[in-house]
């Protein structure tokens, strides 16, 4: 761990890639490319990491994350629902291609019980599961209907099951032999401003309980075995990191040198403030309206109609 | 099936062996065992089928099936809990031996949304899970606390996962390697007396479902390779088994013959009942009620100091 | 009760007039109107209960009850909602006019524990609540956003709260002084085949609990001095009316008089299915999604723009 | 607002106690009391507000406020549980005396689907209620099975209901007459440390929101005309205090003057964290089990038996 540390503390990789403090900058191997849908007010950044380089420069595995930013979800009725909806469509179809329309295996992880944390559950909830329907039916049921293959699963989190998440995903893609893997997660931000209103799509795998809880093996192509896509929704900031970054900011402000900052800093993750999130206090009202688009975003991406 | 099938239709053994008509008749491969706790009025009941003749003759698979019949559990107390509850942990040890002081994955089956299927992860809900903490602190943690090493899920029915819970199952057993498996789940009754005053054990395994939804592949040692347990009560009576029972009642009063009876009741089964269950209106505080008392004889048979 | 009791066990009032052997002969207080809208085969059917011997021969309050069956809801997607939805909203105009406009107090009766009774306090999950808005903002805020003025509650049923729906209602009326009061509650049907695929709205009030539990004191504009419009579902049949009307068809098509059959149903009441109910397996989705069909079609009605 | 006003936010009198920085000087209309449990590591402090004065310096209305700190219930088995619920109990009868043997309303405040705010429901949940009974069964049947006469209610929060609690609860008041209100709500600490070890109990009314919302309207005697006994747990700690907390500490062991502190605080306080609370990762595990301790004490009071 080095004296930069302390900036990146995101499950975001778009967040990781503005710590730097020099914009501009090219960092080595990772790209930047944005793209703005100016009618509803919604941004699209892609960053990738290209190399083992670029991956420790972002502190994150190599691999593709692209960010949907809707700061106007926070406020706004259901009819906004649609347009994320369709970014989020429109991302899954990029990375994961051809694949929705074969066998997916859906994971809802996160404690349906605390609820910045139930996202996954919440739309594992709302999902069209089909798989068990097809195996009854058969494939030409599957065609006239234009269904995806869907078989979906909330296990719960480590300390309700005591197992990782890893081990069971792992035995039960044994036994059910997926061909795609969509884990959907709530995960921590750094900025309080983009709680509830950023979806990051990545092929970069998943760190179960990173947003919440402590970081538990990850889920990703590694150790699965098949194509991973992880959708996050950054619900909650983790406490050390708000205080830490008031207290930044405020020292920066007032000529504080770094050293002093981090020494700082340092402190301050050893105090109580561990092990504690913030998060809105309307967060039940944001996390099933978020989780109601994503799963109208997966429902519609299993369909077969989209497939030609 | 034969011109009996209607009689049976029932999760319980005891029932099974009730449907015969003449009581005292020995039937082969089967035995009968009868224990009363008169302080409490709790009646424990054990049949065994030992030979494939006992099993078809009681469309049952062989083994132990042990029942808890404690009628006063309705309208009582919290402190009934504990008389019940005890009598609980004592067959479990009887059906489980050493075994419990071992790795155990508890599994409760059902769904969580219909009040009456959600038996298995209610008891779930309130389970001491363990494996990870021995995992994390070591052996010496597990004896120094007298903890179990206890891992738990409640995977949700096949309309929600698309996925046969013998498959989720049998891929967390190869993961995790238990070496016994105790089952949750909601039973179907024959009788509307039974509904959750009694609790059925058995080593012979189950099938998910049965109690509310449609039979599913079976949960055993057979289908696992490991040792399982079935904690089973009844919630529910099948809605075409209760017309037909009044039924066949009133029809064998008033002196119609079993052709006929058997005749009509095949009508019965034919009509809109069909994938309808009937349930008390309370059933919310029956069924947290019970769960609370397995999920407590649970938690006591894993807690280290009982194993010597 | 005279011999005809038996067969009126229902809170929907289109199956309390079908209970009369000819259909074509006039009740006398009471009238019968048929719509039927093709495309979507949904049925709209009016039944007004004009004067005292209408009610008594029908054993409902005077008043308009119109009934939507939408048969097609049971298997149907998402889509189909919109159709049943927008006939709820024609329907609530018709009886409500201008006060839904005005201050409205929506009640979601029934328990939230037990899924066939949870109808009501879903429906108010997914309500726009507005009244405190308003009251913060002012009317401007309302016009300018086409707002209705709409406070909402679930107050639980008697075995939780210890006191008559009544009551409480009745107390809030005072605080809050609604001008319509709106009540949505699970019925029971006498049919199968009616569960979860038929609306009834009524201006006649509703008796908390009749679908459920036992009947509490009657909730409408008699006894709260409000206009009331009840919303009801029926989710289940009362155990004793499955068996009794099987058992009755089966009688009567085997020559028995109606003494017999009467008496025989007599003593079926009498056994252990009082208190019991019938519900489909699927009840959980059923529920989720009529409630979601009506809270739109209430959201709609309280959106401004409907009112010139 | 005077510049001593960032010290002091916080639900607990103990904490506003606290913040004045001698703690030996006396205040004004303030008495103080201590009382440790040495066996089972209680502390149960007294505030006493006795006059307007003090009331000013503490910010909290005049009134009796007695806290229960148990730091072991964190960690702690269930087995822990009756020794804090016996003092709650014991603080209860105190404060409320005769009262608790006559008719009592139970209020369950906070919004059930925010995990730190659904204490308030939670311990609604698992109380006996028994009004209803004593109506129909008669006060024979009450003091043959020394019972207590209990209503209870969960009303949601203004967000869900439009109304104010205040509203809701002085209409129910007016229908049923209790003569002891007993308010159960979560609170905001000012430290994390107290978190969910810590029971508050108050003659003094509560406002409804305060924990996790914006403040409403008083629950008092004064606005409810009954005596009124809050209860509160602080589940959560405002983001900004804990931003602010920390900065302070910071400032001032480096030398910070009071004037840029209260500057620096006063800018914290316009940004982002408004509307965030900080709460612990495993906050649905701690409130099942504080809502459990504390319905179990006030199931214990209710029960006749104490009643001489």
């Amino acid at each position: 761990m080095d004296d930069k540390d302390y900036r990146i503390r995101t499950d975001l990789a778009l967040e990781a890639r503005e710590s730097f403090p020099d914009d501009d900058v090219e960092i080595k191997g990772v790209t930047l490319d944005e793209d703005f849908d100016e009618e509803n007010n919604i941004r699209i950044t892609t960053v990738v990491i290209k190399d083992e380089a670029g991956a420790k420069a972002m502190q994150k595995p190599m691999g593709t994350y692209i960010t949907i930013e809707a700061p106007d979800m926070k406020d706004s009725s259901e009819d906004y629902n649609k347009p994320v909806s369709e970014h989020v469509e429109k991302v899954l179809k990029k990375l994961a291609g051809n694949l929705l329309g074969g066998e997916v295996l859906v994971v809802g992880l996160g404690n349906r019980e605390v609820t910045p944390d139930a996202l996954g559950p919440y739309v594992v909830d709302n999902l069209f599961v089909t798989r068990h329907l097809i195996r009854e039916f058969g494939s030409e049921f599957k065609e006239k209907n234009k269904l995806g293959n869907v078989s979906a699963i909330s296990p719960g989190v480590m300390a309700q099951t005591g197992m990782e998440t890893l081990e069971i995903i792992k035995g039960i893609i044994k036994e059910t032999d997926p061909k795609l893997i969509i884990v959907i997660d709530a995960l921590a931000s750094r900025s309080v401003r983009r709680l509830n209103t950023t979806i990051q799509l990545t092929d970069a795998g998943i760190s179960p309980g990173s947003g919440v809880g402590n970081n538990r093996k990850a889920l990703n192509e590694e150790t699965l075995g098949v194509k991973v896509i992880a959708i996050g929704v950054p619900t909650v900031v983790d406490a050390g990191t708000i205080v830490a970054d008031t207290l930044t900011k405020y020292m920066e402000e007032n000529g504080f040198g770094e050293e002093d900052i981090f020494k700082f800093i340092s402190e301050v993750n050893g105090t109580q403030v561990y092990n504690m999130f913030v998060t809105p206090k309307n967060i039940d009202e944001l996390v099933k309206q978020i989780s109601y688009t994503i799963s109208e975003a997966l429902n519609s991406c299993f369909s077969g109609s989209v497939f030609a």
